[in-house]
Formats: C-alpha cells, sequence, structure tokens
C-alpha cells in the first residue's frame, strides 16, 4: 500500500486521486467537530465554503431541520447555531439535524478531493476506526492535511502519522517522505501530545482563545470512533452511506 | 528571530518576502553544486529555468568564458559541460567561469525568491557559514526547500533543521511549525544522516543512479565553508559581492 501525506490542500493542485482513498484532516477542530457530530446523530454534515452560501442554502430546510455552524478566525460566526466546537454537538443538539458546516481550512481541503474514490474525516478521536477502513480497503491512501492559513501544521501531521503508524504495523507500506516524518513524530510523541503541540501555532492560538477543553477532547484518541464519509458534498456516517 | 520553512517553492506564492533573509536549498544537489562551484573559483552562476534559454544565453560569450551545466530528471544533458553532480565542478575545471545552470527543481526555487532582501545559497557543505550570516544579519528568515517534484522532500527540511539547530542555540527564535519539525528531525538523526534518508524518495532514487560519491559530498557538513549570494539573478561569493 502506497501512503502519502499532503501538508496543505493547495499541494494536491492537479495531483490524481482517482483510485485513492483520501483522508481529510483539520484535528482543530473542523474534521473533530464533524466527526463528533455524526457520532452523536446528525442526519448529515455539508461543508459549504461561503457563510452567505451556508445561509442561503438553510433556507431551503423546514426550521427544525438543520443548524448553521462554524467559524471565521477560530472564532463564532454571528447569527449561526453553533460555533466550530465540538463540544457544543451534543446528541439532544444535533440529532437528525442537517448541520451546514463552514470553517476556514477543514472546508477547502474537503472540497479539494472531488476526484478521490473514497474521502474519509479523520481526527484523533476515531484514529483507529479510519486505520481500520483503511487496512480493509486496501487502496493506496493520501491524506490531505488542512493546515493553517494555507501552511503546513503540526496537528494535522501528527494525527496523519498517528493513522499510519497503526497501518504500517499491520501491512508494508510505501511511504513518501511526509508520511515517514508524520510516523516518526507520532512515534516520539506518543502518550504525551500535548506537549508535543504546546508551542505550534495553531495550538497555541486556540490555547489562548481559552479553548483548552476543545484542545482537550480533539486529541483524545478514539473519543467517537465513527467513519464519516464524504460523497457528493455530504458528510455521512458510514453505516448510513452503504 | 522569526524563522519559518517551506516545504516546496509553490507554497511562497503571494507570501511577502521583502525585508526577509531568504535560504534557498536543494541539498540533493543543486544548491550543493553551486556552492561548490562558487568555492571552486568560478565567477559566477546564473540559474537558468529552460535548457533552450541556457544555450541561448551562452551565445553571449566567449567559448572559454562560461560552462553549460546542469540536469534533467537527475540526468546530464546531451551537449552541457557538466552534469549537476558537484564532484564535477573541480577547481581546473571551473576556475574564472561563468556557470549556466538549469535543475529540475532548485533553479525553480530561486526563480521564486525575487521580493527577498537577500537570497542565500544554502546546503550541507555550508551549513555553518549560513547560520553565521543569518545570526550576523539579525533578519527574519524563511527557508525555502526546493522539494522533489513539488513535494515535501525529507533531504532539504533536515538541512534547514541544521542551519535552524545552530541559529536556536545562539539567539531567541520564533519558529513556525515546520521549523521546529526540521530541527528536529536533525537533531534526532544528528551523526547518522545517511541512515535517516536512506528510504527516502529523492536520496533513493539517486543512489539507484550510482551517484553514492555525491550523496556522500552533499551531506558532508562544511566540506565547502561559503556563503553564495543570489542578486539580480546571478549567484556569487559572498566576498565578491561586497
Amino acid at each position: 500500500m502506497r501512503i502519502s501525506v499532503y501538508a496543505t490542500p493547495d499541494s494536491i493542485m492537479e495531483r490524481d486521486l482517482k483510485e485513492q482513498a483520501v483522508v481529510v484532516i483539520d484535528v482543530l477542530r473542523a474534521t473533530s467537530t464533524m466527526i463528533t457530530a455524526l457520532y452523536n446523530g446528525c442526519k448529515e454534515v455539508i461543508p459549504v465554503k461561503e457563510i452567505e452560501e451556508a445561509i442561503n442554502m438553510s433556507k431551503n430546510y423546514d426550521k427544525d431541520a438543520y443548524l448553521l455552524c462554524g467559524e471565521r478566525n477560530s472564532q463564532p460566526i454571528e447569527g449561526f447555531h453553533l460555533s466550530n466546537s465540538p463540544l457544543e454537538y451534543k446528541r439532544e443538539t444535533v440529532e437528525g439535524k442537517t448541520i451546514l458546516f463552514t470553517t476556514t481550512n477543514g472546508t477547502r481541503a474537503m472540497k479539494m478531493t472531488s476526484d478521490a474514490k473514497s474521502v474519509i474525516v479523520c481526527g484523533m478521536i476515531n484514529v483507529d476506526a479510519v486505520a481500520e477502513y483503511i487496512l480493509a480497503s486496501g487502496c493506496d491512501t493520501v491524506f490531505v492535511c488542512a493546515g493553517t492559513e494555507g501552511r503546513f501544521s503540526l496537528d494535522d501531521c501528527i494525527t496523519a502519522g498517528a493513522v499510519i503508524n497503526r497501518i504500517k504495523m499491520r501491512t508494508d507500506v510505501d511511504m513518501d517522505d511526509l508520511a515517514r516524518v508524520a510516523a516518526d513524530i507520532y512515534d516520539n510523541a506518543s502518550g504525551r501530545i500535548h506537549e508535543a503541540l504546546k508551542d505550534t501555532v495553531h495550538y497555541k492560538k486556540l490555547a489562548a482563545l481559552g479553548l483548552t477543553a476543545d484542545l482537550e477532547y480533539c486529541l483524545t484518541e478514539n473519543a467517537a470512533p465513527v467513519i464519516g464519509l464524504y460523497q457528493d458534498g455530504v458528510v455521512k456516517l458510514l453505516d448510513k452511506v452503504r
């Protein structure tokens, strides 16, 4: 199995993702939030690029059928129901609803993957499930890290490493350089991930905003052990897709 | 001092490099070759994007005043005087000459830096000199790794780490995530750099082509302890620029 890691969605431009499984990671916090919403019973998540677009789409739904959700610059969006904090996506809030979701980095990463055979939404909170899914698929796999403002972000890279380490323990893999680096970084940080990330750009930004409970949750392995699949513009729980 | 690392030249698109020192790295082998040519007394190196362009430029020079040099796909170019092997750039071959130089990844990286305050050509073979230059300049510094075919390449990243480690031992630095990763990787690989790179994409490719002497030389710290500065399209030895 070939495994590649892209540091940002920009680096997949013009690459061929056909016949590949694509794993999208924006661990702080967009993909963690989407997975949590699915885990807690939302109907689906629709990633949308612009705030206006999300508001326009919402007009097609009954008042109780959707939630407007997301962030800009890590902050809540005025007039939206939920921010990008996964801790707000409790069962009593999201169950049965369509989540119209717009975030700065994560949404963009999802939108860049339209060629792929399947697109899996990944965080630390579903790391074992993602590894199992990829192992079962046997497909060559591309990890697309959302990055932060178009830059390499260690939090996403270490999450890719967490999945890759689980895969390479169980099958032969041919890794590109960044896959190799990601796996090593995760290995070295094992059991002290907050220590490894505490001086990084995105982690520090969220900590400075007082979002330590989000950081704690997003970096808890297997806290929401489900697979979200992105198909035709919509993210659904694997069981509901099949 | 702020230190950033870009994994490929594409990632600096639209970024502001003004007032920044830029360090360009294509350790296997373009920047190592340029530094070696300067160390061995060439007059200057002119990085050129296309083979045709290099041939056309050569018509402006006396027959003995220039050498056509470079590679495509790591192989010599037909009709050119020298390939991209630094070991060919001996004093008796290059002294006093203008090197018209075209390579796949390195030239592109140089060309992307036109905004910068100063552009330094970096390899392992001049790592101490580059660190000294940056420390003396006191400027915020951006490392631009050439990468391999538009992808993250560990050989370039580890070379950035070699410089960053020397700088951060002597001054306070504010590192972005990839600078931090590069420094850690170099630290962990210290003294066994061939071991750290032996399974990476670019290193394996050159090894498979039988270029092990090049690999050995390019990864020898301080084998050619000079600074090459890129200004107005030409790389010259620092002493000759001042």
